[in-house]
């Protein structure tokens, strides 16, 4: 069953044209929900209603007249507070930049502007986007952790806060958080969306959003790479300006990957009710036990999470060396940890690393003419209890090391709480995972 | 001839080791001949003479107790402007940034504190790296430009005031002003020194040192690397520690390129003197009126102006659209030309100009067996008169948009003032690219 909380803007479109509805209204509907459900969740570092309002009001007009800049003129979103803002302080849930102010829009923020989108605030994130969490709690229960490092972004969109609100993701920030919050997440293909102006400047970090429906993911991925583009020296995000049509896959490939032995049994026995009615519709799905190729790729994506956290770490060397030689005292134990550990390491071990990785990319996308897709868990079940940690991104690390597209769909649970089913596409191919997870999202939801 | 003002670092070190020389009196020397030349150069945005004086005293400790860092252990360096530093304000040539401090170092001149090289000042850059000049004059006739983008770091280098500084190539920013300055400019493979932390965030812009002799440029690039990397997801410069031992070239590609038609006689004409020096000396050298193959990349690389420059101004729609929407008075006309020029760009177009990047760069590629390095001018001429434009980039652009290593070497004239006689290497391949510097500077200096 879908997250009855979601609140999808593309659904509101077709009021904004008939008169019914306002974007300013939209927003209105936002800020009470932000309103009741902030003083227990913790959703934003900042936010600012009077601005929001006024940039409602503007996008309000150009409806009336007929003009709306996009698809998401008018939609209110939360930005991930490592990505800069122009008016609103970016703070890297970090005491270094507490009320620092960068004089500009990050590329992704400016692009949403440009569409006409509304900026509501920014939203938590653990410290520099990694593991140290900043107190935000699941929406729908606040003993729990809505997962990281997007964890504001996804908390404000999993209890209808907002409709989009972007994330960032490296090893399972966009991806976890949707699951445990009961959010649509999209992490897209390495290069996809320009990460100007934010911290996740890693080479297998992605920008993305994290959304209230595939439609608003889509649309918000589609407008910012329409006005700027991918990173510099990519191709950007291929596909339709409107959402790709479902496209019935018909053949997947289970994947189990190292987060099975740790995956709840109940995780486990949803995510085989889910495959079963996809097989039931007549969709071929393939496992390690039944081809060798599968099985070869599980073998390959073992090392996913070492490999990872290794290059991160190695890439962190700046600037959280430079930020360590002005103040130590001002990182996290856990990040001073994290750092210590990477300056072990040398240039030829990083190389081997990147060059590891660049095979299992390799491999995996061999497979690219025989699957439409991969598919799995999410996460290991439930968000756990407590807010002392983020919870285990094992089943994000695969995707985020391949660089390739990723989806959660909020249509399964554990404990009677929101959990993710992962599609896992190819490599520039966005486009045709949203067709495919369109299909199977009318088939599971 | 070699520009008899440099002062080579390298060249020091057996000095500090037999104590007849320290890093704090070699830093005298450099703030003497900062004191005498500045004045009528403005090399520096702003330098702190008492910083970099503590520095140098803590190298002369180190070296006294027979424990430097590294080789470059209490080298003064100059940091192009559009790099941050912690300690001095980074304002990228731009009444936007004035006053600015980022707080942090970059990557390149955290890496540089760490190996124990001496930061002396931040030098002068055009606005953004861009084309708009910031009033440095020639040291060698202040009637010229020093060239741009890296305007202070060539001309602070090319009269002596310091042994290296920090520059960046998108076009020809590196090579250039050295050509102009009479020093040596080194842009290596693309990726291959970290950016972080750096305005240089194009797909073809690249770190680089501008240095005294072919040591410093070497070692300078080598103990950044080896401390901080390349680029994120890029292998990092390849090569040893020291600078590579001199190897004769067997066979050079003389290129022509678009440059050929606007050299100065007087250049073309010292150029031909080196080849006709080397080619004594048993070196082939084969032009496109020799072989097929230099023919179809003179060919190929005919387009690198329109390409690289119109690559660069879709990537610089962020971020100076974002600067634009904030205060468009504070841009340069030329800038905002450009940013309105860029706007007409689609993501598509831009796909395709990557892609046209991508096939050149693999047909210079297949020439790596064939010849050891291509040769040709690094400038049209010596620095033209006048500082309202910082001189033609032709010959820059075809190394830029391959994204291999470039070298210019201080030994030709035109005009009696510096011309740098440029080679080009092959991706990764820096350390070969220097080897063969190295014996070709012996040829003709």
């Amino acid at each position: 069953m879908l997250n009855p909380h979601l609140r999808p803007f593309q659904s509101a479109l077709a009021d904004f044209i008939a008169r019914r509805d306002t974007p300013r209204q939209y927003l209105e509907r936002c800020i009470e929900r932000i309103e009741a459900m902030e003083p227990a969740v913790g959703a934003f570092v900042v936010h600012d209603f009077a601005a929001a309002r006024r940039a409602a009001d503007e996008s309000t007009a150009r409806w009336q007249a007929s003009r709306p800049r996009s698809r998401i003129d008018g939609m209110p979103v939360g930005i991930k507070d490592i990505i800069e803002t122009i008016d609103l302080p970016t703070q890297h849930g970090s005491p270094i930049y507490a009320g620092a102010h960068s004089g500009r829009d990050a590329a992704s923020v400016w692009a949403l502007r440009e569409a006409g989108a509304v900026i509501v605030g920014k939203t938590v994130t653990t410290e520099f986007a990694a593991t140290e969490p900043r107190g935000t709690r699941n929406p729908h229960d606040g003993a729990r952790t809505p997962g990281g490092s997007s964890s504001g972004s996804a908390a404000a969109v999993g209890c209808g806060m907002l409709p989009a609100a972007l994330g960032t993701q490296v090893i399972g920030s966009i991806l976890r958080p949707s699951s445990f919050c009961g959010a649509f997440g999209f992490k897209p293909t390495l290069g996809a969306i320009n990460r100007g102006g934010s911290h996740d400047g890693l080479s297998q970090s992605a920008h993305g959003p994290i959304a209230a429906s595939l439609e608003d993911a889509w649309v918000t991925a589609r407008e910012i790479a329409d006005r700027v583009g991918g990173d510099p020296g990519f191709a950007g995000l291929y596909g339709p300006s409107a959402v790709p049509s479902p496209v019935r896959p018909t053949r997947l490939a289970v994947l189990e990957t190292e987060g099975w032995s740790v995956a709840s049994d109940e995780a486990k026995a949803n995510l085989a009710q889910a495959l079963e009615r996809l097989r039931k519709a007549g969709i071929e799905l393939v496992t390690r036990r039944d081809e060798k190729s599968i099985e070869a790729l599980e073998h390959a994506l073992e090392r996913s999470n070492p490999v990872s956290r290794a290059i991160n770490g190695y890439e962190s060397l700046w600037p959280m060396g430079s930020y360590e030689s002005k103040d130590a005292s001002r990182l996290s134990a856990s990040m001073r940890a994290r750092l210590a550990e990477s300056r072990q390491m040398t240039l030829g071990d990083y190389r081997a690393l990147i060059e590891e990785r660049a095979a299992v990319r390799e491999r995996h996308g061999r497979l690219m003419n025989e699957f439409d897709a991969c598919i799995t868990l999410a996460a290991t079940g439930a968000a756990p209890l407590g807010l002392g940690s983020t919870g285990n991104p094992v089943f994000n690390v695969p995707a985020s090391m391949l660089g390739t597209p990723a989806l959660t769909l909020p249509v399964l649970s554990a404990e009677s709480l929101p959990l993710g089913l992962q599609l896992i596409g190819f490599a520039d191919q966005d486009a045709r995972l949203f067709a495919h997870a369109r299909a199977v999202l009318a088939l599971v939801a």
